[in-house]
């Protein structure tokens, strides 16, 4: 491959363009690697397949950090070679979950906008090498990141070695999409001044000492984007739901006619309700987010949406093509950020962002269950939805009724594991209804969320769990039986059904 | 009484001045109260104590909102006269929590910090009157409060009529003490100002037009402050162990010299943690925190300490006494703000807090009960805690290693309630040692807080109920045995042990 001075215009990093293999070489056993991406999006893909390729031989450990998950090039192809000791702070990858919940890897689950600081900080110990996915290095080494910035700034800004993957499968045309902001630590940090969605605070590269620059890869594999599904009746019912309840937050005044931006987890739940809003009455709304799904495309290409903020851009293959093709007119309408800033609570406060969120379970008085399987078995992290709800003007979580075609139910007397407590949800909507929670008691919860959330074949248990909890705590704040509180689980894992 | 006019100084005011019964008498069934009042510290006493009065022969309930737990004249009188149909944000009351334990009040529980922001954004609903404890009344109707601010400004803000409790106790020489900001709701919210601990934002009163001030209560009852235990063995070994662990991060660059600002819980283990620092090597010493209570005046008067910032100062009945004294020392050095800033999130991060707060329980994966009994009954409820270690520099739980005279650990296999989840959770604290957790997965906390924090009474039984569990989940990211996880709680409302 030959690399065109538009991708490398630092004409002295010529002399460290190599081989994936030998860029890999410069990782040793035992070291902590940072990497680019957030979602299939920006990852680096070359180097950690040669990486897996080399522990086919070799005994190799690294800790790897990234932005978020990434695709099966890095977290597949690591987890199956068994190279990965430790792991931050986020994935989805079949391969490496399966590592996780057999003991194989140790995974650290934190919120997404923590981990930078944390690294920086100096709490998670020295970053040895960065490799960062990129459209293009300037003359005085700054990185233009591809379609993700995840941790990218914090991994350049804190690692001793810096491996940039050239990938010529993205467009140039990213260039100018990007904000690069890198906060100071206290005490010397000052205020993040984004007081718009639309404001751009940094520079559109990742400042980078060109001497830090060990290695340029050169490559066109394409990010492996995954397919979505088309939106089923359960997800658009939930849809259905919070649009009429957003529309009677304005109507009492409670939001403004253009809502305030928008924060939507991922998957297909939350493509669902984003697309419910394309035939919405809403106009001029804004998206302050983590990621950016086909829905907002739909969304800006209809006028509806006027720009929307994430750390990064995330279709599906045919979203994909739509976005290149017309690269132009989103250039203008969406801005990525580091995830420090896109799911930093002073920002996502001073903006009121509406946050909606998927959750495994909901118990009866609201806690959120968003990452664990029957409380041990870890699904994919708590990501960024906590950094979003805490911080929300209004906090919502979405879930179906049921999951395993009726044998479990998503609503469950007590959550097998908490991420979200009580004091940060202020609604939770299933296909059934939608339940606001605002200003009530545990017990004026409890009611709600039964009556407006369960399924119609799980509200008599829940209802009858909740009388006999009453009865058995005398009427305590939060009523329990804790021989039962937990039953439900301990039931599927026997019999296959809940109750 | 007569008033002087220094502390009533807008003459037309003093038609308004009435008895504790008739400014009672504005107060009907149904209606919202929102109060002074943060910790026994500036919250009305006179018309509460009318308005319990009144319901020995009337109808009369009220949704009762403060700024966080308040003097039994309010809580107390109020909730042992039936008075109370909903509570909210924090109390620590014997009266009120019998009430909330036996179904009789609907308490909601939420972070400090997001109170006042709900009542300005509607979401709970008219507050029909507001009565505030105030130290002056200025010529343009603004409020100088007393030893708290709280929640004071958004409930003066927003309530239809005003009563005020000029409280002659209370020195003239607090004005010039608070500083009152109040943030505009979304999408108008500017970046808050505060980029050190002693910069001032606000004014030193809280705006209100006379118009609304419907009645104006004299009075010269104390606030019920509360005795200070000495500093016992336990707490000495954990403030020793804290001193130690920032002591290490100093040295390992992690902190500088003076830390960063303190934030400290309330109660006897958080003034003992402080009252360490005195002897400790640290100087120049901030403080960003709720609540003032008497260690922090060793702090400053010593010198450690250069500035201490929160929402209310809270002393011992002999703390009060030396702050009255000295008033002229400290009234440069303390600095009052509403509990909207003095917990605000952009705030905590950006100044970089180390956040020191008390736990019930905790578990051995570091989730935190900060609020409920045997996980059904209330004890205090959230306060600031989430607002301050969610945004910490550091964040750290201390509690005794056991309760009830050894007959329950605190360190147990699952939490029977989460406030506080392990993303939260950097380090915890017993007077048996210190457990780091920052970067461990949860297997590795396990270990950590079993071997560094529990009873040597209790860590076999933790240790064996998690190799059980290892096995027992084929080694999934969080162990668990959903059976046996409440099991030690269960034992304990049996027979009184926990094992
Ligand atoms: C919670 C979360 C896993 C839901 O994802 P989703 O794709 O909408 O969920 P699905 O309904 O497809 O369920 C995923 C799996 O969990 C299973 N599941 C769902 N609810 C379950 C429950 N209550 N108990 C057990 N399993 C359950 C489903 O059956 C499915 O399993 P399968 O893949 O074996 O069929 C996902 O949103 C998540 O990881 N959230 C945390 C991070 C986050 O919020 N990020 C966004 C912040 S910006
Ligand atoms: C957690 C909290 C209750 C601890 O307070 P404390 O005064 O240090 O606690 P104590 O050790 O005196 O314990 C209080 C009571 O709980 C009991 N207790 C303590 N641990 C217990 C446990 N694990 N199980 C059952 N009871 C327990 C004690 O025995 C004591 O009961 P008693 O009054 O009947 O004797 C208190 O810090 C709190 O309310 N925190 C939440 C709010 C907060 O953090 N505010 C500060 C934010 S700035």
């Amino acid at each position: 491959m030959i690399v065109s001075s538009e991708r490398l215009r630092l004409k002295k990093l010529e002399s460290k363009i190599m081989t994936a293999e030998e860029a890999a070489s410069l990782i040793e056993d035992g070291m902590t690697v940072g990497t680019s991406g957030f979602t299939p999006s920006g990852y680096p893909k070359e180097v950690p397949l040669a990486l897996a390729k080399r522990a086919e031989k070799e005994n190799l450990k690294i800790n790897l950090y990234t932005g978020a998950s990434v695709g099966d090039e890095l977290d597949g192809a690591l987890a199956r070679a068994g190279v990965i000791a430790k792991r931050m702070p986020y994935q989805t990858n079949d391969s490496i979950r399966n590592s996780i919940n057999s003991g194989k890897i140790e995974f650290v689950d934190i919120h997404l906008s923590h981990m930078p600081q944390m690294v920086r900080y100096g709490f998670l110990g020295k970053i040895d090498v960065a490799i960062i996915e990129a459209v293009a290095i300037r003359k005085d080494g700054g990185i233009v990141p591809a379609t993700s910035v995840g941790n990218s700034p914090v991994f350049v800004q804190m690692a001793e070695k810096v491996i940039i993957e050239l990938n010529e499968s993205q467009p140039l045309e990213l260039e100018g999409m990007h904000d690069i902001y890198i906060p100071k630590n206290p005490p010397y940090r000052k205020p993040i001044p984004i007081t718009r969605t639309d404001k751009r605070i940094g520079t559109t590269y990742i400042p980078c000492d060109p001497q830090k620059i060990a290695a340029v890869v050169l490559t066109n594999r394409r990010d492996s984007v995954r397919p979505l599904a088309p939106v089923d009746e359960t997800s658009k019912k939930i849809s259905e739901h919070l649009i009429e309840f957003l529309e009677n937050e304005v109507k009492h005044g409670r939001l403004p006619k253009t809502l305030l931006p928008l924060q939507s987890g991922v998957g297909n739940i939350a493509n669902a309700v984003l697309r419910g809003l394309v035939d919405s009455p809403f106009e001029g709304l804004e998206f302050y987010s983590e990621v950016i799904q086909d829905a907002v495309f739909d969304l800006l290409d209809c006028g509806k949406m006027t720009v929307a903020s994430g750390t990064s851009v995330t279709p599906s293959e045919e979203g994909l093509e739509r976005f290149y093709k017309n690269i132009d007119f989103y250039r203008n309408k969406i801005i990525l950020r580091p995830q420090e800033i896109s799911n930093n609570p002073e920002v996502i406060r001073r903006l009121g962002v509406i946050a909606m969120n998927t959750a495994i379970e909901i118990d009866i008085y609201g806690h959120v269950n968003s990452t664990h399987i029957m409380g041990t078995k870890m699904m994919n992290g708590i990501g960024g939805s906590g950094d979003f709800i805490r911080n929300a003007y209004i906090s919502i979580f979405a879930t179906p009724s049921t999951a395993k075609n009726g044998a479990i139910s998503c609503i469950v007397p007590m959550v097998s594991h908490v991420d979200h407590t009580e004091h940060d949800v202020m609604v939770v909507v299933t296909e059934q209804g939608l339940a606001d929670l605002r200003g009530l008691s545990p017990k004026e919860r409890a009611k709600e969320i039964i009556q407006k959330c369960a399924h119609p074949d799980y509200r008599d248990a829940l209802m009858e769990y909740y009388k006999k909890a009453i009865d058995f705590s005398g009427s305590a704040h939060t009523p329990h039986i804790l021989e039962e509180a937990l039953s439900w689980h301990i039931n599927y894992s026997k019999k296959g059904r809940m109750i």
